[in-house]
């Protein structure tokens, strides 16, 4: 392989096939970079080559197939390459056979092109040349085979499950596959093989893993997609410890063998409550602090009226320190912020910026010197410093904080190379109420374990019951997350019920669980990572279509085959379906 | 683990987890034969068991879900029990904790269990804690476990193709997936990842596998599913022999570790036409004789009508000797061989029985005596055997001689068991011509390569144009198939010009690869083992539901989830569908 050749192979005749990424023609003698997936190798032509073949090779052009025979020999001092593996030798060529011609790519075969990513995605085959794009690939391979072999090792058995399943309306949006054979019906591409994995509890496989593709049908986000990776297990005879303890062993391992990142066990974890009043997140950045501070007690009995409304409602009132910002921003881009948080509900943002000499802020006016002094104080506010307040209800506090904290720590430059902030966010509620459909929805799904102690606040407080569920997150990415399963008939229906599903609906859906359930069933848990979000991670990139080899862009479709398409009519005449005019 | 308790651990306190077999009463003794994934042990409360777990265990039934503490003791010698690993030994239990109770399975969870198919799998929950099921699913992983690692030490990189592709009429008929984002089109589900990979080689992947989920929406067979699974190999700078050599070398190993197979290397190797012509099949069963024998040299002068007329309209005659058959069938056995012949649309079989004193022969009459003898000669019938004679058109003959071949051997009760006949076959027919369609369509797909030197064929005799193309045979069953692909554009222009598709439905269908060719292709191969069918052989099941933990009937349903369903109308809406009324 070309990118393989080394020093010992020096004054050895070598067959080497590959694609021409340059051709540099200097009075008689000619250069080809050889380029094949291990890297590349510089062939000469010259003087001594046989005269067939030197024409042959003067008249290749980038990106032709060829095969070539030469003898492996050391570069001239001065003509050493650093840039490549084999740079300080090359190859003395006296064949070349040329096994398919190109044209001028589209695309400029290297890591520094800057072609825009529509062009890139249409000519997929001439960007995954790309050495860059191929490493991806290649740690995207040695991911899945290291999580294999781990769990593996850890007595963990492969099952596949049905891709072809019965849809069920709870949950994402799946996509649906029409039957031919029972007309009429449709099955539905999996969002997970949750129900499946559970069964196979219930079959006593015990310990199950799949690394299996799975579907939603919904409008795409930047780290979305269609259809993506999961990393699927699940355990039986197990609680949270269990289930966590293996899962941040395999996950260490994985960041120790791919970036020999050592990763402290056991992880930290932190309830969801904490989470979010901390971080403003389910889901923090831990590689930072700007936490946020619970300033309501200095605030008790304030007399502005905005702190004091958001106060009388039950709401909360926070604040973020951010450090050294009170000298580093300037006014407009404390204005910046102000406008910022709006995007999250928040009706306005109160700032104090600490210097030497003074405080100054909008609000000044309106708060006593003790509030602001009390203030000061529980953020720990020094000279330099800039506090970012908002008093609003809980869920805006929470998320326009949290959104604010991670902006202002993208406006410091944070220098957050080589962390690795993991941690197991726990407890998290099981349910939460749908507006929409006014009724209460499942957190995670509606399998989930709420917890032993709290069964009984279902009936009484059902937003309060928590959740045996625990999410793994890095760095402000959720890579995984999973819980103890509910394995009684009877709590799962009174979950149902919860839910607002009629027993007909449940029967009709999850019958066939509910039934399950009452052969003998373990106690189960699992948990599902994302494994495009993992490799996103270890390869430092924020964009999912750099680690699958063929995405779907945002409107769901693909440039370089050009799917979806129109269907014969004659296969919807089968399928029995009639497409309504647009 | 219940089934890996050792004598070793006499002595030693255990914990144990699983399923209630079977419990026992015997005088103030209860035996529970407590069942996991890894097997059974013998669990014993008695007297001096604490008295709350004896009145307990005492309640246990069949399926209930416990877990135990007791001490692992050697069991009376009158006692032990060969059929299970851990027979010598039992656990003198002193804790007990049920963890789910259970109703009576409607199936004995017992391998010698003989419940309808239909039961197994409505309730595959409790049909998959059989043994021989968990064995099978465990043998499942191992295999795809083996030739992955095979792959990757090979230098393979396992690579995921979409799920989500582009509808194109070629082929069999492809599950549609409608878009809701681009309402009005649809995907497809992959039938083979066979245009990715291809691309994958144009993009310098070199060694590509998956082992991945293929679909089609075909009428079910025997050993057919809709959806099944590929263990999808593509490879670049290769021709044929690099491509066989690699896989024989997999299976070989393969074999070797799953069943201590020692398969001869290279296999053997053997032209279609060699296939047909001796076995009359392409996956020829090599396990025993019964070949098929060219007659027509001793019959061509002859005046019985119909092997006169089958000659003179080109078409063939071909004897199968069933040697000792003369003696062993009944007239009646022999009338039955000539109506199952006729499923095969041969109008007739005439035979000769071979005895020391005379021949005797429906057909007798109307052959000279030096036709029979000629006839006796070349079939090498000796007294004591049968000689079966079809004369129709060639495919006709291969047809119903090579399903008489293996219907002769299932009434000869051969004994195959510890045989593997593997084989090679290759040059099979590029093209095929499609009565209905009225034009010709590839063998195995349109982007086989033909053999070069027979590329001029395509314009004057396209059936006689031979592909570069192989597949993997193995005790009559047809494991992997693959082939050299065409890697040039115009080649593959002129091919889909002869397969009869316009340049415009070329271009819509798979404008995307010719594009592709013509920045620089290697020559490329490869090949898909179906895994289900390899699991099969290694398990010696003819029942593929029983390598696959979830599988559809026939008319593609899941009796368990009731798969396929009605969908919410509301979600057809989205998608622009409307339902014809059936």
């Amino acid at each position: 392989m070309c990118g393989k050749i080394t020093e010992e192979q020096v004054g050895d005749t070598v067959k080497l096939s590959g694609w021409v990424q340059n051709r540099r023609d200097l009075g008689g003698v000619v250069f080809i970079d050889l380029r094949d997936r291990t890297g590349i190798v510089q062939l000469v032509f010259n003087s001594e080559t046989d005269k067939n073949a030197f024409l042959v090779a003067d008249r290749l052009r980038s990106e032709y197939v060829v095969q070539v025979e030469g003898v492996v020999v050391e570069r001239d001092p001065d003509n050493v390459n650093d840039n490549i593996t084999t740079g300080t030798l090359e190859v003395l060529c006296n064949k070349v056979e040329v096994l398919d011609q190109a044209q001028t790519p589209p695309i400029y075969i290297d890591d520094n092109d800057t072609s825009k990513e529509s062009v890139r995605l249409k000519y997929r085959y001439l960007d995954l040349r790309k050495s860059r794009m191929h490493q991806n690939m290649k740690v995207r391979h040695q991911v899945s085979k290291f999580i294999r072999n781990y769990l593996d090792d850890e007595g963990f058995m492969e099952v596949e499950t049905p891709f072809l399943t019965k849809p069920t309306p709870e949950g994402a949006r799946s996509f649906l596959v029409p039957s031919r054979v029972q007309k009429g019906n449709f099955f539905a591409l999996p969002q997970s093989p949750q129900l499946f994995k559970q069964i196979l509890m219930v079959a006593g496989f015990d310990r199950y893993y799949q690394i299996v593709k799975c579907f939603r049908d919904e409008d795409l986000r930047q780290d979305r997609q269609p259809e993506f990776t999961q990393v699927d297990i699940e355990l039986s005879f197990v609680d949270e410890n269990d289930v966590m303890a293996i899962n941040e062993g395999m996950i260490a391992s994985l960041f120790k063998e791919m970036l020999d990142v050592d990763v402290e066990l056991p992880m930290r974890r932190m309830t969801y409550l904490d989470a979010m009043n901390r971080f403003g997140s389910d889901k923090p950045d831990l590689r930072f602090g700007l936490e946020l501070m619970d300033i309501k007690d200095a605030l008790q009995d304030t007399g502005f009226k905005v702190f004091a409304d958001a106060i009388a409602k039950g709401g909360d009132v926070r604040a973020i320190n951010a450090k050294g910002c009170g000298d580093a921003f300037s006014r407009r881009e404390i204005d910046a912020l102000v406008e910022y948080v709006k995007i999250y509900r928040a009706k306005g943002l109160a700032w104090i910026r600490v210097t030497e000499e003074e405080v100054k802020s909008p609000i000044e006016k309106f708060l006593t010197e003790t509030e602001i002094n009390d203030i000061l104080v529980k953020t720990d506010a020094q000279p330099g410093d800039l506090v970012l307040i908002v008093a609003d209800k809980q869920d805006v506090v929470w998320d326009s904080l949290g959104a604010l904290r991670l902006e202002i720590a993208r406006k410091m430059e944070l220098d957050l190379s080589g962390k690795y902030e993991f941690a197991w966010i726990t407890d998290f509620p099981l349910l939460e109420y749908d507006e929409e459909e006014k009724r209460y929805v499942a957190k995670h799904h509606p399998f989930t374990s709420p917890k032993p102690e709290d069964i009984d606040l279902m009936d009484t407080d059902p937003l309060k019951v928590r959740a045996r569920a625990y999410d793994m997150v890095l760095n402000g990415a959720e890579i995984g997350g999973g819980s103890i399963r509910i394995h009684n008939k009877d709590l799962q229906q009174k979950l149902f019920e919860t839910l607002g599903f009629s027993e007909e609906r449940a029967s009709e859906n999850f019958g066939f669980l509910l039934e399950a359930f009452q052969y003998g069933t373990p106690p189960h848990g699992g948990i599902a990572f994302g494994l495009d979000r993992l490799v996103m991670q270890i390869l430092h990139t924020e964009n999912i279509r750099d680690v699958i080899a063929f995405p779907k862009t945002q409107n769901h479709s693909c440039p370089m085959t050009n799917a979806p398409d129109e269907a014969e009519m004659a296969r919807l005449e089968e399928l029995g379906l009639i497409l309504k005019k647009i």
